[in-house]
């Protein structure tokens, strides 16, 4: 059964195009890398773009950095807000700062040290609650309401997930003939913006998600055609343990062919593969869609020329899991 | 006191533009990097050309290619051959694989289980030796005269040197208004590389090397004006171990401005700031630079451009340093 019409606004390429404008003085053009053994390994030909090497060490700086660079004057001026203890969290706090407007950031008393430090570290203004859902929501209204700050989403905006969409662009520009193209999955940002650009600037290209199967919520809401929660989300992937939103699940259901999902050990295995053949940092969440492949050789990819879109690369490297 | 006119041959620009040339099929065109913070820490704009994701994970594939590929359709089938259990043996392997001609490598029996791996698996015929410099070189010469191989020296030949050249002429493409370039030395094959190129292309680079301070026998060579042996070397940069050989100190001693040294925990320190600043895998030596940059405040270079290049990112990762 085909999904229902749109109803949701969604970015078209026009907006990715301007995005990709609006950006490109404050983001990284990261590169795109290739690896022997890793193509040897697949029997594919593998595309990395990393998205490790973009600034705050995640593509969540493109998403922050288009929304925070589409503000009024008057907007901007009242600042923004979010709550997150992770990627975004840091990517908001850092646009901000370029753009030399306040920051507020909401996170659980507990998070740990080093990402209130790094948040800290980019000037935003820390406003601490208690780890549970009810206070981050009840917390961020009181932010907002006192300071005018704008809110905004990791991934359910129309913004951030055109700015997601820019890391896609360029590695068409670069790589134009892909038979797939591959993003992880968490809340659907990075996904969404990537099946939006490939599916207009390269309509043939395949795009096919990773996910792990300790925190399956898109699989399933793909398989039933409804927003699935995420409940008691398990795994070594921490940047994708949230739920799709309703615009990045529009998206995703229309335009993804299919989410493969993943065991950690394969995970694990991917990302020190790697960060033994390749020399970069990938977090576990970025080392997901290649985890796919590793555990899918039924996907019938052999022989393909294979686009994958490396999201981060924020680890402690006091905690490695090899 | 001017050094003595050259007698030693050196590679010209033309040299070098022809490796270029000669290795673009099989090399890849690594990118230059750079990162806000380390900017910040430094007070430099600072652009690091990435050879830790060379192939092999080291500069060294550009001089090994560049040799192999040099060689006359009858020099090439009877092979190359090289004493080495580092990144030198790692490149001559796998550029002989690339050409189809044999490789001999002599390793100490002694030789780390990965490193022997490694090279095996480039397709290289090992030929083990008695963990002693006498050894290396009987078993080498017996090599050699058995199969007729080309000895590649691991940097004190023109070809090689011309290879390695090469990293530093993209970096200059790329960035071409740089106050000073600087890397590494060991036995200086990418430094005497990088000089030449810099003073062809943009001679009012200045050129400057680091060097750990537990194998400072380049420094020391450059006080004396005579080549100073490496006794009993004791640095966690375990590529730069090596003194330098007469060609790469004729090139240095008129080329390189100066030789900065720094103690093992700037090393790790900066090593480590790569790691998680910039995401990308360094190995100790390709650090020494920036660690120089750290360690000496007073070398005036606050507000300059600087290149660096980062020499290799082959690191157990089984045995971190931090």
């Amino acid at each position: 059964m085909p999904p229902p019409p749109l109803t949701e606004t969604i970015p078209t390429i026009d907006d990715i195009r301007r995005a990709a404008e609006r950006i490109r003085p404050y983001a990284h053009r990261t590169p795109v890398l290739t690896c022997q053994t890793l193509n040897q390994m697949t029997g594919m030909s593998l595309f990395f773009k990393c998205e490790n090497l973009q600034k705050v060490g995640a593509f969540k700086f493109r998403g922050a950095c288009n929304t925070i660079f589409s503000l009024s004057e008057e907007e901007a001026a009242r600042g923004v807000a979010t709550h997150s203890s992770g990627n975004h969290a840091q990517a908001l706090a850092l646009a901000a700062r370029i753009r030399g407007i306040p920051a507020h950031i909401v996170m659980p008393e507990t998070s740990p040290q080093v990402k209130q430090a790094a948040v800290a570290g980019y000037g935003a203004e820390i406003t601490f609650c208690k780890p549970t859902l009810e206070a981050r929501e009840s917390t961020l209204a009181e932010v907002v309401a006192r300071t005018g700050a704008t809110f905004v989403h990791p991934y359910n905006d129309v913004r951030v997930i055109a700015g997601q969409g820019t890391a896609a662009l360029e590695l068409f520009e670069e790589v134009p003939d892909l038979d797939v193209i591959m993003a992880p999955v968490g809340g659907g940002g990075l996904l969404s913006g990537t099946a939006l650009t490939s599916l207009a600037v390269s309509p043939a290209t395949r795009v096919i998600a990773g996910e792990p199967a300790g925190a399956d919520d898109a699989y399933r809401s793909l398989q039933t055609g409804q927003i699935q929660p995420s409940v008691q989300p398990k795994t070594i992937a921490d940047g994708l343990l949230t739920s799709l939103g309703e615009i990045t699940f529009a998206i995703i259901r229309r335009h993804v062919e299919k989410i493969l999902t993943v065991q950690d050990e394969t995970i694990i295995k991917a990302m020190r593969l790697v960060w033994e053949r390749m020399k970069i940092i990938v977090e576990p969440s970025a080392a997901v869609p290649l985890a796919a492949l590793l555990e899918h050789p039924d996907a019938e990819l052999r022989g393909k020329r294979v686009g994958i879109i490396f999201s981060g690369g924020n680890v402690d490297l006091g905690k490695l899991p090899f």
